[in-house]
């Protein structure tokens, strides 16, 4: 009876019960140590190895309701979603992933079991997809909303940093990972059709628990990437960050793309019978290939790496072609090249994809 | 006209009308350049120099209605207290401050003016506190509160970390910076008492645009601190985390607290008059010195440094002696050693501060 008298108290303990410095400990504890920590967490900072003389730093923030809904993930996803999304971003500038700091602001009714799924999240992932990497500090407040700001460090280990402004006409434009199957969950969920959800949960997977093909990454720039980022926003808008930034032309080739749009066909044949959750939530009722154009070109979350290379580059392994560069015929722009009845024609497709102020 | 509609417009605008790339961008150009960047905001991470071979971190949190409240704080002062919470901590460690990385969630109907004055704050606060220290990226998105996280990095430049756990039996307890001054000016904020807070604006500053002594973090490690941290949570709370990081007893003595207590003594007695805001807030109605005694050993803001240095170390210039450490005689513990009527009494103060979850 002392033992579940006990855990009924461990289960209904609050961060504001526990108070900052318990919850944090008992957080904390969880974390995996990580092979590039000098001073880990528990002091006023952290001290973390940096031997080829810089690091990469990079931070992003995940917002309850706008980037995600408690009801949909749980606290251990949205610990591994943090991780995922900011290691992409670590990933994308030709980095190892090294450490993380992590700041989470939560009620203070939130219970710490649910804290303690969240810090196994952040460690699942580290080890799952970037070994070596740990979490190393962290802040815990109170607030009416869920906040977590991750901030990720990566070493360039000499390599030079790959940027997004360094895209040459003539260079060919290649992805490294997944499109759309995280905004096709992301669409499943918002559906509220729980047959659909439970048979494509592959995909709501994604949406939850992303993962990006970080090693790709130093793959890339050892293969003389000239830009890469990684597909945060979409598909479109992130090309057309890479033309803007470089100066050029991106023409995303809409054939090669079917590939990333087959896999989707299944969900959105589900989807796009009519659905009333998605018309009253305002979303058009689109047939089902529509609804794969459009998750594959705009939607973000996969995280994959999105990368130029040099013409007489092979492609890694990995790295599947889905377009062009090109010199800048006007303003810099990207356009998505499709070929009706054997005529081609381009749209700009600059403005389409995420925005984390407007949604 | 033309100009006075267009700052109409310009004064109108919100983060959601501007949308998120174009916001960073405005507040992006408004900050100053740093000494360590080597690759600067605006791709998926910034480079920063490292050249020592390792670099610090730590993150902190503002929430709003909890650490702030808007009506209290301008814009500027809110990036300014970011930069000089986060930077004592790195200053705590032994390091130079390098760089920061700040993510920012507001309303979606934030104006854009108040994000330009923040990036006014957090710019104007590199410069005058850390000249060549610099933000070197950030994220935006919008929320239902103003959260503010901040990753702070500074470099070691090849001296040993100096941290919590290094106070010795015999060493000496001394601060550099001011105490109680923060927690000075937050009362007078919540007794709305205009003519006090007018009277003692210089105090009511110190809790908005903190000043912490974050050169002396350098100084103290070269006279060979044996332990510091910035004083985040109160002198007592901060304290007591040296005792338990050392394992030892750490006494402040009372009457070494009096210069720190004296410069509050005229907002005290403003206060100590029955204030009836004060007194609706739940406050106990303090005597003018008992409001001295508790700002100085509860209150935290001031982000002053707190170092224990051997003894026989001539103690550098700007630090204070308010104490020693000993062994510690059961659980390490702070006291606060008091002298009435030639007969000494200690009471441990351990628990006296502030909770970030609890408050």
């Amino acid at each position: 009876m002392v033992t579940s008298n006990a855990a009924a108290k461990a289960s209904s303990e609050t961060i504001e019960s526990l108070g900052e410095n318990e919850s944090l400990r008992r957080t904390i504890s969880r974390l995996n140590h990580g092979d590039f920590e000098l001073v880990g967490p528990g002091d006023d900072a952290a001290v973390i190895r940096a031997e080829s003389g810089s690091f990469v730093v990079t931070t992003d923030t995940l917002v309850q309701d706008h980037d995600f809904k408690l009801g949909w993930s749980s606290w251990f996803d949205l610990g591994w979603k943090a991780v995922a999304s900011n290691l992409a971003d670590v990933a994308a500038m030709g980095a190892r992933p090294t450490v993380l700091v992590v700041a989470l602001v939560a009620p203070a009714s939130t219970l710490v079991t649910d804290l303690e799924a969240f810090a196994d999240g952040l460690r699942e992932a580290c080890l799952a997809l970037s070994p070596g990497c740990a979490v190393v500090g962290g802040d815990l407040a109170s607030g009416s909303q869920v906040v977590i700001s991750v901030t990720a460090h990566g070493d360039l280990e000499g390599r030079q940093s790959v940027l997004r402004s360094g895209a040459q006409p003539g260079d060919v434009l290649a992805v490294a990972g997944t499109l759309g199957k995280a905004a096709c969950g992301l669409d499943l969920l918002l559906s509220e059709n729980a047959d659909a959800i439970s048979a494509w949960d592959e995909l709501v997977d994604v949406q939850r628990r992303p993962q990006p093909p970080l090693g790709q990454g130093i793959v890339a720039t050892e293969s003389r990437a000239t830009a890469m980022l990684d597909v945060s926003d979409g598909l479109a808008k992130d090309a057309s960050r890479i033309a803007r930034a470089s100066g050029v032309d991106i023409v995303i080739e809409a054939s090669q793309l079917f590939g990333f749009e087959a896999v989707l066909e299944g969900a959105a044949q589900s989807l796009s019978l009519a659905n009333p959750h998605l018309v009253e939530l305002g979303k058009p009722n689109l047939a089902a290939e529509d609804y794969c154009r459009k998750w594959v070109l705009t939607g973000g979350e996969d995280h994959s790496l999105l990368v130029t290379f040099p013409a007489d580059t092979a492609l890694p392994r990995g790295f599947k072609r889905i377009g062009l560069v090109r010199a800048a015929t006007a303003e810099p722009t990207a356009y998505l090249a499709t070929t009706v009845a054997g005529q081609q024609s381009e749209t700009p497709v600059t403005d389409l994809g995420w925005d984390s102020v407007r949604g």
